[in-house]
């Protein structure tokens, strides 16, 4: 029912994946502040597809038209709101998924919620299309962070069975070299595609320059906000922050991150197993998370499936379809992290 | 700053921990509801410290009076409030905590976000207390949703090395014998309580009845939903749906969870990857997840900290402290995710 | 910093008055409804400028074109977004504006409140203009409401010193005859014109078939929401229910509607000052309320103003201005009753 | 369904007129803060009952007791809850009411609404004991404005037929010497009770020292934001600022406030009807409100009323109640515009 997030800054994300364009709006942005248009396509870039042998074919030009909030490229104050419109669609690929649900998409619980008039074409308002928008908003924060210190970068620690390193969890290095997949990485996915298969991988995400107390107790916390907004991401799976699941093996003792004055005179902590999150609260280490994604659901295969009338059948899926999201995935992570980060900067401001 | 949670239902928790009381408003939940005292005092129960070798040595009644929202046991429309009174503190133990940050509780950011007038004793806001008024929503949705059929049941699956088994993704039995600790778990905790030491593990939890496409798409998935509230239990670093972190591993042939029909006419799925939630829908099948929980950060050991005037100093933590948060976080993963569920099929039925 | 409305519905509006496009996006509409395409282009033609003497020579088209949520114009369930490109403005009439406010505009704060990027051209995000996407999204509650035999109509019932009658109280006529100028008003308006000047009104709006009970305590009662909303239209200074402000002289034994039953043995009053509305949940009566419309701030006159720099200036304002607000403002009224009562009706959902 | 209000602030209340506790929470409110528990507690005892021969003869201690959000009269940073003891009731004088409603009183549609468990004593969940928590909130927020230099007064511009000069709507006197009845209007209230019935009024409000620019467009202006808020109160039912329902008559040049540069080389208006709003925001003149207050619906008269299930028959009010509002509700609508203020001027940080 809602698509909306955020409190000081508030974004709603519309649009069906075949409609007549998908777009956003974005409250609560300062007023003032002069976007970098160029830097903006260039994120919005990492995202689309049709960009590597790993990705779709498809082409999508993903250039956001400002309908609203700008003047001159400069934020005036007023709702932001941008849309790409819809224009390289073949919907003729996806007929027979209105009546048969594709295993692992939305379609089945979509079909049974929205009733006749939902429109599923390409995965309506569940398709991957729409983080196109959520990277427009979060290529909006992201520049914004940049002036106040705070940097974000993703990058790519598993896809199947192929493993990159970890983040430094003290001075994590961003962008990272593996914000792209490395050649091994590549081979695994055109190894799924060559089986008419997908693949998943785990994608993580750091954080430096928050300020110290950035975050709410309970419900509020940067962990809560930045779990609420990543799962919007379709194919996220999981979310963990600092050590995560490892912490269940781990000991208080082992766990706990020590403080210390570092040179500058600063309280730091020599570890940073909470990933830079304590009560919800920004401390003064990087914030680190990973995130799950699952593989594309959409494979060549033949798969078992059933009419909505209740019979059973085979389903095959034409279109084009990435092997692996996990590629394009990156961008949208760092995307979530600047929405939600921003927003609770701004709403600590209240405060000073 | 903000400690709600939910859309259709809104519950407030407050309170510190050795304040006055704590205690949780919630609105919009249903007139005339017919509260079991006896059964929401027993689940309260399975939260209270000091019933098992595991557990600290502290008694708390906490048994909620309700100030509001009840007559004679049912609920009447008004916002319900229930509080807790904080009778049995010694807040002697925590003084030195007030300048010494302890590692991994919230007291650095806290400190440096309220400034001189922040209530820190015990935890203040960010404490485990807090999961009392949690427990008190969660038992209350609950039982609502125990009349539509729907059962909630969570289960440990680790402590430090010891693991049990994860609940059949199809038809998971709730209430699980791992509901509490084993034999074997509670040798862990001992084990690390006599090292002064604690210990960590893992939850999982499943949802049995949700009917098909409760949630909504992008931010308001169900995943979204139950993300947001879990992370609001203190300790918890981690949450995931299904497969979870193991999917980045797969292939989609393998993920994909294929449709059928079964005897009684229904669309189900033969396997269950997915977790029961697509798209941020529920499926037909029983919605599954897990969460890591920490290692209790106070252990008796002494540990490297600063002042909070930036001095080298070394702190000792004493007052009582359960070794492992584990068995007594079970109850407040199965009230989280009743709220959160409870909210989601409240809000669905304004489409109806 | 925030434009939207509403809880089970929500509401944003976007767009400056001679930026690229104004529009709205609208979540939470139920799913499955056909929109009559015709009847709602006919409801924003009411709105439009250029439809008599009493209006502004400007001709807008004002079709909206859906972005999202429709699908062969039937809601699907995604976020509606509908937006009305700007193609006939005349920015160079305003460009003295942005140095020098306009008395009794917004111009002045908003200049402080956005500073230098913001965009004033045409009164930005405060002018009349935004009412068109008002008018969208409650054209759509107004179909929809009908089909839950909702029925809402407003009318002047002053423009500066003529008036009309009062609708009935206990049964409306809806759409009333005064729901357009009278001759008389016509007469008022073009005397005020004819002095460069403008001329304030008065609009009441009566609401048949509301089920009883819908609203909530406190700050979610309808007059509560109702307010909220109707404020958002430029130019209206005041909003009175039932007997309203005429109260203030009342005694008790003459505004207390009396309670009866009917023929058909429903529970009735007898009178209606209560305006449909106790404990800001609907009775079983219509529901009645009047907003105060100030004259058009635009005047031909020349007026005392100041730079922005601080020194005495002269203003005249160009363009082209409607002398009296109050004829299209009628159908903005219907529209955001509409909005508020829809959202307080599936709201209600919630609870049944 | 919701109680509560706010957006940076979040207020929520809670309670029922005969119910074990009323009070309040909120989120918010800056930390550090040092509440001045004298001047509350004579802020609320303005509101108190029994303290004048035109209030109700009950007494209410109505004396907070805060759970949480506090240490040692400073605020915390967690959030506030504040609660009164239900002591003094009577609920044996209502319990007819459970089965007739009370004409102009909330009973029958929250009947309808709530059903069987609906906890109606004393008016429940309507009643204006529920303005007490309002006070406590409104109380706490007047003392952190006036650090702010934000002044705010209310007073009583008309009981029945008796009136009260206007506050100087370019620099107002606060506080009014019109804050208490003057002797005509108690008499006016006297003469009521002697007929064994009440009466209605109106309240005005100033409000100085507000920065320029506070407030949002369409949705977020401060009329919006204020009306919401004192339709809270119950017996309010018009709301209008500056000129508010006088501007029906006026013309432009009349209407529209010059803009001029004072001797602090300050931009000022040299009239105020705007009532210190424009676009929803604040201009640099004081901001003027006045709230239509209806007359008591308890009576002692004799009233025509039916049963529930259909009846005719009459209804006698006993218990004890005041013959006019107007005089307790003077501090309400200061409470209101309190949390309404700085709620906006707390979000309004969030730009700078």
């Amino acid at each position: 029912m809602y698509n909306h997030f955020g409190n000081a800054l508030r974004l709603q994300i519309f649009g069906q994946s075949h409609g007549n364009a998908i777009g956003m709006t974005l409250e609560g942005f300062p007023a003032g502040f002069s976007v970098d248009m160029e830097a903006l396509q260039a994120f919005l870039n990492r995202r689309a597809p049709g960009q590597g042998a790993h990705t779709t074919a498809r082409k999508e030009a993903d250039s956001p038209e400002f309908l609203s909030g700008l003047l001159h490229h400069t934020t005036c104050g007023a709702p932001i709101c941008a849309v790409i419109a819809n224009t390289n669609t073949r919907s003729e690929d996806y007929v027979n998924l209105q009546v048969v649900p594709r295993p692992s998409h939305a379609d089945y619980p979509a079909m049974v919620k929205y009733g006749e008039g939902y429109d599923g074409r390409g995965g309506g308002p569940f398709s991957g299309r729409l983080t196109a928008p959520l990277c427009i908003a979060g290529g909006l924060c992201l520049q914004y962070l940049q002036t106040m210190g705070v940097s974000i970068g993703a990058q790519i620690v598993q896809i199947g069975s192929v493993k990159a390193p970890h983040f430094d969890p003290i001075s994590p290095k961003i962008p990272s070299e593996y914000a792209v997949p490395t050649p091994e990485m590549l081979e695994e996915i055109a190894s799924a595609k060559a089986d008419s298969d997908s693949v998943g991988g785990c994608i993580e995400c750091a954080v430096t320059g928050i300020p110290v107390g950035i975050g709410s107790p309970m419900f509020g916390g940067l962990e809560n906000r930045l779990a609420q907004i990543l799962f919007g991401i379709p194919a996220i799976k999981g979310v963990e922050f600092g050590s995560g699941f490892a912490c269940a093996e781990m000991r208080g003792s082992e766990h706990n991150d020590p403080y210390y004055v570092n040179e500058e005179k600063q309280i730091r902590t020599r570890s940073n197993h909470a990933g830079g999150i304590l009560g919800g609260l920004s401390t003064a280490m990087p914030l680190i998370f990973r995130v799950a994604v699952k593989p594309t659901p959409s494979i060549a295969r033949a798969q078992e499936s059933v009419t909505m009338d209740g019979k059973a059948t085979t389903l095959e899926i034409k279109g084009r379809h990435d092997p692996c999201i996990v590629p394009r995935a990156v961008p949208c992570v760092e995307a979530a992290a600047a929405i939600a980060i921003l927003d609770a900067i701004l709403e600590a401001k209240q405060w000073t």
